[in-house]
């Protein structure tokens, strides 16, 4: 059994750049730019406050995620993406489980809508342990369970949602945004946060202007006529 | 702990019936009818036929699921919906855990693409025993760790994907067929088909004659101009 | 052939009420209320706040719309809807055309991102006159081309886009504000201003406690995670 | 004024090849294939035969549009798509307006739902005649309007559904088959078709494998599992 508290997110592929951003918004207009200028500062930065969110549709960011089951739940809730992910029916479950580091124990205080978060000053070497023992079984019923001949699609239903699942992520620009806005968040949990940080690298690193004045303009949601 | 193998969804509300359908199909015409008459039978063959689903977006339903999380990770991928479910971080998790019963203890034959199951003929009293006492387990470390005060959403880590989440689920009767097609299918996970047979008795009841002429026509997709 | 500047939209059918999206909300909690109490006003006020837009899905809107194609436009930009709308291949068009008031007639001032709109003060009676008489000269092409055996669907490229269509529109609580955020504010084109209006006082009629929280809370835009 | 028939749909950037589909299709397996080879050929038509549509959303297209407003009506009802349109608020209307060729002046018979196109054997340099003088009417009314002061979202409501309108436009493969399978028909607008044939050779441009093995399959819908 592997125990890991990382949240893997590569940028593997991706479509457009600043300027692809600033070419859509000018469209409006019947106006193309071959590359980036600080002209389209002010542009960009209009979009954003005025929520013209339509032309940040036209970026493409392509990941390779590899997150526990209860993390990937919550990135699967944000329906205009392509997910494709790996299957518990074709394919046997890895034992690779999350497991938290030491700073990472939390406690939760408050109440519901204003939850906070603090580390746990429990007994964090029992918990540790406790939780590892508590997967270890769950992968022992498990492979018993495939050992004697037993659907993949039945035996699985015994592991915990703390167990890692891969998956491919196609997301636009627009909604990327509004992903990082709701989960790199502080009401968010921790760990979809850390996740959360990958893709926000990424997007700084394909976009870097836009993103500039994004984070200048306060991170706001990037609305669209859709919605 | 409760173990069951029931799968709810329960209709709570819904919106339009056989009429509504026509009335979209026959605005292209602007045309309306006050009430559902064999003359409309036609249309409806031939909206199916020639895969017209838009008229089909107009009923709504509304369902009351409560499911393993097995199978709600199913239906979470269908993106055309509206879900709220309820909270391992705001809510500690019930002890409900799905257990098959006898006969739906199954093995699976054949190649990726092509799987078949059929029934287990292993030691079932065997493995029952061991998927409970596995679930039991699991459900004395979640207790445990939120007793000393670990936050829920850090505890939840240990539950297994057979326990038992509800959530409220909309849907229109384009997409709820399309569902229908992939979900109540011999190709579909047998619990998730369980489930997709109360979405169906809700297709029946409230639109008995759309249901009718769907089922004649081969039960094909619904597609529209967005697909 | 009728001249007019009224836009209509009706509410014909919805689903749900107040009490449908604190529900919605509450099953995160695994809680069900008969009805709206004062209690909730603080709910949906948090709800509206922290951006948590995915229960307001639930309650859902029907409206039969008849607006000049222009508007109409605009308004099939917002994809999370389900649109049927009259045919110019399966039915000739109405000798319905969008004619501005006197006062509604104006001039542009400003640049793009920004411009400004005015009461155009130059010769009413003339403007008017001439997109009459230049409506009644299409109108003319299109049936003299129809007469003569032309296909509806070519004799209509010579239709203004000042000509009325009529479809049936249903959305969801949540994109509905999200609509009313982009189209009831004050850089909408007036006409489409004044179709929200009437999309407004539906929300109004149906969900009139979280419509007086909403505009509280400054009418922000519900968001959702899937945005 | 300028008239043409052409439908302009240009191929602008992409993301993804054939073996992206089939590494998104084999992300079930976790399984990563370099490059395509012949033994992808049983998996991609078995996943077209079986509706697994999902993989074919990981390739992106970006076409540059420029096609009649009654054409591009047709285009933005495909839902699943990004588009960025010329404002014809913040920039006057382009003097570019369809005319069709002799040979596409077109009769329609039979009914509703099943209406045929025949060439239409009428007196076709009279309607060629008619045609354009409506529309170079139009036009006239258009530029007066403007010269004297009328908002341009105002003045253009006499312009006809002929006249041009260009937009940027995403879309992924999953729906770009659907577009096709829609209106590369014989029953769609044949002016759709012109357009639809050049969206098709992007389509084997940039995934010439799966394009022959749709092809070999009927040229079927692509499902998901969000349909």
């Amino acid at each position: 059994m592997e125990v890991t508290n990382e949240m893997t997110c590569e940028l593997v592929d991706h479509m457009g750049s600043d300027v692809t951003v600033v070419n859509a918004a000018r469209r409006s207009m019947r106006v193309t730019k071959e590359e980036w200028s600080n002209a389209e500062t002010g542009l960009v930065r209009s979009l954003i406050k005025n929520g013209h969110g339509s032309p940040f549709e036209f970026v493409t960011f392509m990941f390779d995620v590899d997150i526990p089951i209860f993390v990937a739940r919550e990135v699967f809730r944000h329906r205009n993406s392509s997910f494709n992910e790996e299957s518990a029916r074709y394919k046997a479950r890895r034992n690779k489980m999350w497991l938290p580091s030491s700073d990472e124990w939390r406690t939760q205080v408050g109440n519901a809508m204003s939850y906070e978060y603090k580390e746990w000053d429990g007994d964090k070497a029992f918990a540790d342990t406790m939780l590892r023992n508590g997967y270890e079984d769950c992968i022992r019923v498990y492979n018993t369970l495939l050992e004697r001949g037993v659907a993949r699609e039945i035996a699985r239903t015994i592991i915990p949602v703390g167990n890692y699942t891969s998956f491919l992520w196609k997301v636009d620009l627009r909604n990327l945004t509004n992903f990082l806005v709701l989960r790199n968040a502080p009401q968010a949990q921790y760990e979809i946060q850390k996740m959360a940080k990958k893709v926000e690298e990424a997007f700084q690193e394909v976009c870097p202007n836009i993103y500039s004045i994004w984070n200048e303009e306060g991170r706001p949601r990037l609305a669209a006529a859709d919605e």
